[in-house]
């Protein structure tokens, strides 16, 4: 049995074109035969991935130990490098992690609806694997099992390409995964990973319409951007999380003070984190609540009538209604009313989360119908913009295009549904 | 009160690009407040649209006598005329077919599903419009009503774009369809109609990611195809129909016959025509079956062992089994059992519409899994491959792209969801 990363020899391939055109080939071969086993057979060579990602710890730390040598000599930064290290607890939760989207729901299989026509013809909708799902990744070796599992449980295949720092890390790992798939019956080339050395493979998995389903994205905004720009096969991410939090009139000061503070200062370098603080003119605490953030050590860019709150604000640029920091910086700007807020997050919002804190429930469901974004939240911290707050387990991403999937995209978004129709012998009129 | 066509003066754009973008900024504002209206208001507004191009039949007639002088005098086909030319009746059940869309239930609103979470946040998924639909069709008038009245049904803007051959009549439609929508409180901007003299017009509408939202083609083959090539919007469309019918060895008899005749002979130049029949080696009546065919007309290619059922049968060439006819034309292949169908309809099928006929049940399930396409069937026509017949009401078109959309396309697929968080003021932990 042969535990290659590939099961062909990909140095044949002439161009980086031919060498993901050969692994989206295997890659299809194999998801048909996984989209053909049942969801206990899934989740089985899942968990069996998840065992030898345990039993292969040696190898995977050996192998990472080294990553995390040549990073140190290319001069990564202490950022990088911490997303880069393993240790056994890290290994630990990437095999757990593994084990948990062998527990989630399969969506596969799973009937939309159903119905019967006059004739008798009886119609229904029935969720199919997406088929081949690319994810172009960074640092973080977990991303490399984490994606493979969640493509797999929903019957798809995985054509991987993480980062060059993680290079011998994600090899490692992904050796351990397709050992455990081979044992549970899964061909080893339902998850691959793309050589690192060739560069303009990024490139070919962007443009293999037809090979590739869907490309996911998981890395920062120049990833995202790159990707966005070039891809001819459909693409599933966020590029900013531009998120308000907007501070109705009749919003309760305590709640107000407390979600605002926790939405920016929580962590302040996710996507979900709030980034604009939109607060009502007849709303009377703005003080009291731009002191909390201030005091949190948060730096404030405001508007005009926001900056004759405190001296510590400074003015706001016209950039800043559009600058998603990910640090503790946030612009604040005063609106007149509801309508003063909707239109300010119609004009910069990047349609990922936005709030409202209110006591009025006619203006929160205002709110929530008007404001056109993947997630409104009503009274609650933006940060809860996640998978696994939204109860989905997992998240393969966070989507703000308006097709497919938007938000948190766990198993679901990476299905698709085909229509069956049973008959009895119909032949059209 | 303006009833022109565009809300804005559309010549001072100064490049393609320009003009769709001001038409579509026109149209997103539209939209927001399409959004804002409920459904009944919709669909009263699309009642009065009906109204007005009944009421507006002479010049909507008068209009189209022009296109088709102009038609007959650049020599277009009879078929192209044909589909261009309106009469009193034809002008009947295109207001009807309007009236037909507001009357079906409105997708917008509904809750896809909704959840409790542990901290008591209450999540829910809510179906929206997509936004702005472009549509791009050629020279049947009647789209130009079809596609606006579906579009503003489920709250999009629609930007249509229709052919040079129906301009007048496109004209004419739009300006009685915006009376309605005006009148029934719809800024006129929702549905607008892109000036057929610029034809840079096109690869702008093909472009303009976050103007248009999605775009529709409508027509044959090459306009599908250059719309696939060119375009960043995500596109919804199907650009082949190449549908298999695989008789097993335990079909029966007249019902195999019945519903291959059917579904290469009711209609040949619709999508959902079958275009290569499989049969079954171990099928009894293949000789009976293809003499239905050939004496109805058809001429049939072959492979060897179907050659020697008829010396009527053509040898089929390689390039036929991947080959739309739209016409009295099949291919048909013998296959040795289950199997051989499907790695014959897994190599050449466009991934539109695929049947068996059988009487055996296990082998019919296994086929409706194992095929990969939009829609699968068992024992009937692949005629049926049509929204109407789906009961969907009516289609914007039929999709074998993966994501968001597949088969028949109607309301449904016109809209796309956002989540709601309703809280009590929770803070992230």
């Amino acid at each position: 049995m042969n535990h290659q990363p590939q099961s062909f020899d990909s140095s044949q391939a002439q161009s980086p074109d031919e060498l993901v055109g050969m692994m989206a080939r295997a890659g299809r071969a194999a998801q048909r035969v996984l989209a053909g086993m049942d969801s206990a057979a899934r989740a089985s060579a899942l968990r069996l991935a998840a065992k030898h990602i345990r039993s292969g710890a040696e190898a995977i730390l050996a192998a990472n130990a080294q990553d995390v040598e040549a990073g140190r000599a290319n001069g990564l930064s202490p950022a990088m490098l911490d997303r880069l290290v393993l240790d056994e607890a890290r290994l630990e939760g990437i095999a757990s992690a593994v084990e948990a989207v062998a527990a989630l729901p399969d969506p596969v299989g799973q009937v939309i609806d159903q119905s019967e026509r006059p004739n008798g013809l009886r119609m229904s909708r029935v969720r199919v694997p997406v088929g081949t799902i690319g994810i172009i990744y960074e640092s973080r070796p977990n991303v490399t099992a984490d994606a493979a599992a969640l493509c797999v449980r929903a019957g798809n295949a995985a054509l991987l390409r993480g980062g060059s720092e993680a290079a011998q890390s994600n090899r490692a790992i992904l050796a351990a995964f397709q050992k455990g798939l081979v044992e549970g019956g899964v061909p080893e080339a339902a998850v691959q990973l793309i050589p690192t050395q060739d560069r303009a493979a990024v490139g070919a998995m962007l443009t293999a319409s037809g090979l590739i389903d869907m490309i996911v994205p998981r890395g920062g905004k120049s990833l995202v951007a790159r990707v966005q720009q070039d891809a001819r096969v459909p693409v599933l991410a966020h590029l900013d999380g531009i998120c308000h939090t907007y501070i109705h009139a009749a919003a309760d000061p305590q709640m107000a003070r407390a979600i605002a503070l926790n939405a920016k200062m929580r962590r302040t370098g996710i996507c979900g984190a709030m980034e604009t603080l939109l607060i009502d003119a007849g709303f009377g605490e703005a003080k009291a609540l731009l002191g909390d953030l201030l005091d949190a050590g948060c730096e404030l860019r405001g508007d005009a009538r926001i900056c004759a709150l405190d001296p510590r604000i400074v003015p706001a640029t016209d950039e800043d209604w559009d600058t998603e920091y990910l640090d503790a910086v946030l612009s604040a700007a005063m609106v007149d009313n509801l309508a003063g807020a909707l239109a300010h997050i119609d004009r910069h919002s990047s349609a990922h989360t936005d709030a409202i804190v209110t006591d009025d429930e006619a203006a929160a469901e205002h709110f929530l119908a008007a404001v056109d974004s993947a997630i409104v939240m009503h009274n609650a911290s933006s940060q809860f913009a996640d998978g696994g707050e939204f109860g989905l387990g997992a998240e393969i991403g966070i989507a703000t295009g308006r097709l497919h999937a938007r938000g948190p995209v766990a198993l679901e978004g990476l299905t698709t549904y085909k229509w069956l129709v049973r008959g009895t012998g119909q032949a059209r009129p």
